[in-house]
């Protein structure tokens, strides 16, 4: 029988580039994104954002990803792509530094101004955000909400975490 | 009168790079690393690398460094590197994931195999992890322990973060 993943139209893509373990590492997104014409006209992902795309779904730490982590990432990068798209209206590829608090809002995350600034400061380049670091930022801030609402069992808005729990929450990514 | 710093044998070469404003910021600290050979036969740092360096150090937050702060960096930046040549005793340009563990718990950091399985995950590259993504571990673990360690003020090994505390502790580097 064939495995139930094969009426899905993204199954060729994944298993194409997928090879013979089946599973995908950050080389291998880095070569299906760039090759499917994903990030369009703006420059290809960079293999660190790639890294950190798998590791924020790769919840086994095998740093590899499997079928359904694959199309939960393009789900993902979607949605980023419309909303950088949205901001960046004139297609030079960058969002303004002062657009971000607004493209984070329309993402649902709520940060202070001095957390944004640090955001800023660390994503742009020469007073400018690419999409490659943007989408770096929406990993990163996605990844560490999750483990972060994953702690906070009581909705708190507080996590108390231990050394190595917080090592481990912020350094795969 | 010359400034405090004249006297010191680093202060022409940060004023060589910081130019007009006297700070150096993520693109002149790359080009200084490169020129000045500290790299050597490795290959030179990303701009990635370079721009978490400056976060780990500007408390301040304006994407910038100074003249301390530049110090502070190079004694930073030497120790990791004989730290890193002490594993690569053959001058591969590479450690093996193995070796991270030594490697960590010689600057003092102690983490459970999971954390450091999920830190090898993140810094390898076909299986080898290289002096920039080492260089880059060494500066994300120093800047995450400090921000801990500096909320930990009762040393009990636990902290609370508040979401927006643990977003701006995180998303710097």
């Amino acid at each position: 029988a064939p495995p139930p993943a094969a009426n899905d139209p993204m199954w060729a893509s994944f298993t194409a580039i997928a090879g013979q373990d089946g599973e995908v590492d950050a080389e291998e997104l880095q070569r299906c994104l760039t090759q499917s014409g994903f990030t369009g006209s703006y420059a290809p992902f960079s293999l660190d954002t790639c890294r950190i795309m798998i590791a924020m779904l790769d919840r086994d730490f095998t740093g590899k990803m499997g079928f359904s982590e694959f199309k939960e990432l393009f789900t993902a990068l979607n949605g980023w792509k419309q909303n950088f798209m949205m901001f960046d209206q004139d297609r030079s590829g960058t969002v303004e530094p002062h657009e971000m608090n607004q493209a984070l809002n329309t993402m649902g995350y709520r940060v202070s101004p001095q957390s944004l600034n640090a955001i800023i400061k660390r994503y742009n380049k020469g007073g400018r955000i690419y999409f490659d670091d943007y989408v770096a930022c929406c990993v990163k801030l996605r990844t560490l909400t999750e483990n972060f609402r994953r702690r906070d069992t009581m909705q708190q808005g507080a996590v108390t975490f231990q050394y190595d729990d917080f090592i481990l929450c912020t350094m795969s990514i």
